[in-house]
């Protein structure tokens, strides 16, 4: 069998292995990249961009709504073709895709290998016959909806991001199953594209909030669109006319379809780790450190979806550079992650940053909030809903964390997140320039709140001037 | 002749004479507000609020030329009822400014005096023949927009911010004079909203940029939706028919109304200052020191547009705050004004913070900058035209201004002021978080960009990271 010495290889290239390539290309070392399955990025192909696309075709549909309000006539006879709608988000997702492929394995050369890598020992890789034998590997596979084993037997009638985006026209009924950000993002959209939706969770939160004001406030709003049924197992049938019946608590649906959106599994089968020293935690995913994306002591790292954190691009970004730099250098450095920021796009957005509300001490944390039903700007735009919930240690002032469910949340939650990254207080935070009437004076109130929470001001006469 | 005697006199309830009453009320001090003229803010009856409200309308309308591209059928019969359109900017304009009134002066009792004031002495005031002597006094009495004298004989069909608000029609052509804030605006929204609209300016620049490559993208960008003639003054006179007859340069155009959108002029004629020792600049406007307010050295402040700088309602805020505060104190404090942030709401956002373009040392600064065209999230939105220019010192990679022509310039804008007033370099802000797919990511763009050419770099190994 041939074989081949490369100082690093890299198992994936998907966004994490693309990051980590990033770091090990200009190394100078010897390497090879090996993607078995489809080519180009979860986000690109499956998740955050296609899911964009979506959702801003729903919106701008949704919006015909309020157009009564202010004398835009017409409205009431608008449709939707979502046949031509779904071939936007296909083309769409198929430019960032080439655009991805483009800019990486497109031209490659020798280096990139289209195949399933699996260990042979434990630092000897086989893929498509050939023996890669590796100073350093990085494993960034990436992850896999989960479906229940049970549910397989429904074949096509059950969805996932997978196949998602394929699909030509849209059903007219669906459960979706997993009322998390992907489940949040399309159950919303295919309501408002017209799909009869009913999401589920057996769960009493949803999009991962963990603040239960923001969670009701969260479920009022969104739940006034389509149905929702929380804190019950689901299950599902078949019925005679071969729709399926879904059934959680007391509540049941007949529908077309089910779109599954109950989370990911890392890719780890086909890599045969048993060959390897490498040792795993409960959840069957390798024992790793965050911070140098190093697993146990081994000349292994991994980044990515498949290390089943953080799945989330701007973090798989992080892990690569970490894993990439790393494998390419004499000694490990252990690198200070960021900031936790956490994005749903449905609307109104939900968001969380920092430290979540089920990890906070309540004896030592104070609580600021604002309900965007006053808010101006807000009010203007006609999405006066929401509630924005932000914490911040009592003693010192210091910002810790927010729960949102917001207009332009995804705005406010990087504004909030750098302040969190600067380990900014309360007070200096309202030293910033808030414009007037934006979106952020909804934040600037929150902080306000806040900030007659917290035992330390501001050194000043005016708390938000700082004197020459 | 009645005579009152108290601590603080503030001339003026518009924003910043209740920002100023805001830390002169809970000092115990005696004072009295005095208000000539409507009673609201600039902000609620004229400015901001109503023009974001016609904004919202125009650009809702205006979306519906991109529903062909995603199977969004019958926005071709879509129409807008203006009267309507109008009728709903009045409505939440009212609830603007009785939301301010009902905050401020409503049921204030006799330290509320309406009409107006003038100096009779130094340190007293006329107002409906009362006689009012203040230890201090706070001129916040506002602008006026500026008309030329020679217009005035075309009466009504010359509106300003004043009366346009008021229409219960819009015209079916105008033009607006002056390419500003509000003359981008609101010729803007009136175009959207179906008027036949040119705008014209003597100067080469719109919106307040000073960087030449932002200011040709956003004539670009903007001028192909309207006509825009730019660096020629302007005529009018009066057609046979009665219509006006708006010329400059080569450029002619009949139309119905004239929207004069020239800026605006501090409101200082009425108060009589002759009668003080108030020094005066060339340009009328008391001279004194825009950080702690005070006019020369004397026991009087000045607060809000009438000060002829920063006319927004943040700065106003600042404003009224240190007058306010130095007038109720033993000694004058000097406090440090906010790193510049302007936005001008039209479509993308105009927005220039920190130090302008025209003030850079060419030498000692690098520029990055990001086109729109690719950025992924914008070109979701369908919303990919735009330039932002980040600016920063060479030597030390500080950040110093940015400009740009942008989708959600406004939130850009925030988030890159803020990393200004932190004095962050740009490796710092390229270790924050950027979401995927954001528009937060354009900045991102851009940093890097400027990042190659400043020669301070962080202090890692990897840019994006610190180690632990």
């Amino acid at each position: 069998m041939e074989e081949r010495k490369v100082d690093v290889a890299i198992i994936g290239s998907g966004s994490a292995g693309l990051y980590a390539l990033g770091k090990v290309k200009p190394s100078g070392k010897s390497f090879v990249l090996i993607n078995g399955g489809e080519a180009g990025t979860t986000c690109a192909r499956v998740g955050c961009m296609p899911s964009k696309a979506i959702i801003q075709v729903a919106e701008d549909y949704h919006r015909r709504s309020i157009f009564g309000r202010y004398g835009i006539d017409g409205h009431q006879q608008m449709s939707i073709d979502t046949a031509e709608a779904m071939e936007h988000v296909q083309d769409l997702r198929d430019t960032f895709v080439d655009r991805v492929l483009s800019n990486s394995t497109d031209n490659m050369g020798e280096e990139f290998i289209e195949g399933y890598a699996r260990f042979v020992e434990p630092n000897v890789l086989e893929v498509n016959g050939e023996r890669i034998q590796a100073d350093k590997i990085i494993i960034a596979t990436g992850s896999t909806p989960i479906i229940p084993k049970a549910w397989k037997a429904f074949g096509d009638r059950l969805l996932t991001t997978d196949d998602f985006f394929e699909q030509e026209q849209l059903p007219s009924s669906m459960a979706v199953i997993g009322l998390g950000v992907i489940g949040l993002e399309l159950g919303q959209s295919l309501h408002r594209l017209g799909v009869d939706v009913v999401g589920i969770d057996m769960a009493e939160n949803i999009g991962g909030l963990s603040d239960p004001e923001v969670n009701k406030a969260a479920i009022e709003i969104i739940g006034k669109e389509y149905p929702m049924w929380l804190g019950a197992a689901v299950e599902i049938s078949e019925t005679e006319s071969g729709k399926l019946l879904v059934t959680a608590g007391d509540n049941s649906a007949t529908v077309d379809k089910v779109l599954v959106a109950m989370g990911r599994t890392p890719n780890l089968e086909s890599l045969n780790l048993q060959a390897t020293e490498i040792p795993l935690g409960d959840n069957g995913i390798p024992l790793y450190n965050p911070n140098t994306m190093q697993v146990a002591e081994l000349p292994v790292f991994i980044a990515g979806d498949v290390d089943g954190e953080r799945p989330l691009l701007h973090e798989a970004g992080d892990d690569g550079r970490i894993a990439g730099y790393n494998a390419v250098s004499d000694e490990v450095t252990a690198f200070r992650r960021k900031t936790p920021l956490n994005i749903v796009f449905c609307d109104p957005n939900i968001c969380h940053i920092g430290v979540r509300f089920e990890e906070l001490d309540p004896d030592t944390t104070a609580i600021g909030q604002i309900a965007f039903g006053p808010v101006g700007r807000a009010l203007i735009m006609g999405k006066n809903k929401g509630l924005l919930r932000v914490y911040a240690d009592k003693r010192s002032g210091k910002l810790l964390g927010c729960e949102m469910v917001a207009p332009k949340g995804e705005n406010l939650a990087h504004l909030l997140n750098w302040a969190i990254e600067q380990q900014l207080t309360v007070g200096e935070v309202l030293q910033m320039p808030f414009y007037h009437p934006v979106i952020e004076e909804a934040l600037q109130a929150a902080l306000y709140d806040l900030y007659g929470k917290v035992e330390t001001k501001n050194e000043t006469p005016v708390t938000e001037l700082i004197p020459l």
